[in-house]
């Protein structure tokens, strides 16, 4: 991040709390706090008023952000941030734009008996396109991260063998990981086979992997703050005509959704693109979720790819592309990538094979 | 637990509900949820009334909710649990109690909308003191959690040697919790080694162990729900005069405060005992953070052990004791263990010896 794109990220956030009916805006949502002006550590919060910006945080991370914060002024009173909000007077009677998806009420409340003279207008998803918007550095970093998820996965798929339970699966991924230089996980992996598979938000347990089983992999990690987030379905032993049928169905569905994928598509059309595949094959309703997020400094944002919600996704949109088929006491499968949404297509992000793989 | 504890705990959320002048309770902290009917999923809530209690969630955890929840009517409707609850008629025009500190600015909104009839009274710390009174099952789930940490990092510590960096041991660690049948880890490791140490908050980085280092190691795992939470500081070879003393006074404090454990004591009397030896030991500034905390099914939770707020400890609570000493640019040294609150002392969770340990 340079100072020059942090300048440009605090006229953005002018820009959004102007359209909001302030004249001032509070950014408190962490991630957020980065995007705009590179702090990385766990407390911290953002004031911007039209012509200043002041990036306030405790005395834990006095050095950090004087190493990190770019465009802002730095200022590291005591654990009571809001406190010198208050006294410093940036706020006074002025219009505040806040994050009402990421407060509380009770943290609310307590803005408006510490900061009594401003007027509080809350603002949800203040942020989420100008964050999906990414730079190609940012393109670079989600990159970065799945390929590493990538190499990862296809480092443990070797090891998998009847007998060897979800469990011990998930800790390689998670050991490797952060071996690799993860900072975290960027979520407990989900490691489901056989029957398992079929319960799209199963963890891993103490079932063992068994000849004939399909095996569910849903990992990410976050390195150096940029998440990645990438499933893939494998084998054990020769898969029968319906679950080579059902795997063949979804790997059509992802293609024809990430051949659909360019700036200013809705995420809705790409979910009917893979959906369709799905219907044709008699599977609709085994895709019992939506087909894909954003993913960047949270593993889950904006924009959503669902039937539900229609949104248009930006140029630089780092997306998952995930469609699946669950067969409830059966088998599910997933198939997951990463694509970067450029003007005239795709860039997938995911450099692993995505066939059926058979072990 | 048992039905009958899950009716007791719905009738403590009803008579708090009515200490804040609510006939209805809205509970939505998940890991509340879980203490006040035992389900484990990530999506549901709870409704309480005089009469009657209902548990929503989505059709994900329809099976789950059935094999856990217990002494609450289950309600499994699509994605939108708010609308379900507007349109059950259950809240009405009711005076409802609300979780302020856990409910967004955006969400009370919705419920404005979503249940225009019902007034909302928002309410702060509802349940912490209810779920900091453990019971017997409760502080034994807590126990086997730290027992668990305490065995791990008893069986990591003989590998560190000079040259193993710091990320090192926090893989070792986070790899023996998920072999032992941790869900995930409590929070990330923290392996602050030399200087290192002296952040109080730093994580595990790049820095390998140098002989002479004291190196400091915070570590906890999430076993069936329940956290468990362990320090220790080790020298890597012979330590200094100056090393020596300051960990024989940050010994002493942990001694000294878990010598003052017993129900009814406030964590500020316990921070004070800890403080006036680190005080007498010409330690009390480098003594940089409070004395304690709750941990049971969050890793931070009420009360807090400390100069700035007075909780008084009740029989049950389970608890951290952790005093440290922070000298920036050299070292740091902290100890913590986990302590169970009984009518006449300390019944200490944390099997492991804390005298200075040399490798």
């Amino acid at each position: 991040m340079t100072a020059d794109l942090a300048r440009q990220r605090l006229d953005t956030i002018r820009d959004l709390a102007a359209d909001s009916g302030a004249d001032a805006a509070a950014i408190t949502r962490l991630t957020d706090v980065r995007w705009a002006g590179g702090f990385t550590g766990s407390n911290g919060l953002l004031i911007v008023t039209p012509t200043e910006a002041h990036f306030v945080t405790d005395g834990r991370y006095d050095a950090q952000a004087r190493a990190e914060v770019l465009a802002a002024e730095i200022h590291v009173p005591g654990y009571d941030l809001w406190r010198h909000v208050a006294e410093s007077g940036w706020v006074g009677d002025r219009r505040v734009a806040f994050q009402s998806d990421h407060l509380t009420v009770a943290q609310r409340e307590r803005l408006g008996s510490t900061l009594p003279g401003a007027e509080w207008i809350g603002v949800r998803e203040m942020l989420v396109e100008a964050v999906a918007a990414k730079t190609a550095e940012e393109v670079g970093r989600v990159r970065y991260a799945q390929e590493q998820t990538c190499a990862i996965l296809e480092s443990v798929l070797p090891l998998l063998q009847p007998g060897m339970s979800e469990r011990e699966v998930a800790t390689e991924l998670v050991a490797r990981h952060l071996h690799a230089g993860a900072e975290r996980m960027a979520f407990d992996p989900i490691v489901g086979a056989g029957p398992n598979g079929a319960l799209p938000h199963a963890r891993a347990g103490e079932r063992t992997l068994q000849t004939g089983d399909l095996v569910v992999i849903d990992v990410g990690g976050v390195f150096d703050g940029y998440a990645s987030d990438l499933t893939r379905t494998v084998a054990i032993g020769e898969p029968g005509d319906a679950q080579r049928e059902a795997y063949a169905a979804v790997h059509r569905a992802k293609a024809a959704a990430i051949a659909g994928v360019r700036a200013g598509v809705t995420g809705t059309h790409l979910d009917a693109l893979a959906r369709d595949v799905l219907r044709s094959a008699g599977l609709a309703d085994a895709f019992s979720h939506s087909l894909g997020h954003g993913v960047g400094l949270d593993v889950h944002e904006w924009p959503r790819l669902s039937q539900a919600v229609e949104h248009t996704l930006p140029e630089g949109a780092t997306v998952t592309i995930e469609p699946g088929v669950y067969l409830p006491g059966r088998f599910g499968i997933r198939i997951e990538d990463v694509v970067a949404v450029t003007a005239s297509g795709a860039d997938n992000l995911t450099p692993m094979p995505d066939d059926l793989l058979v072990l």
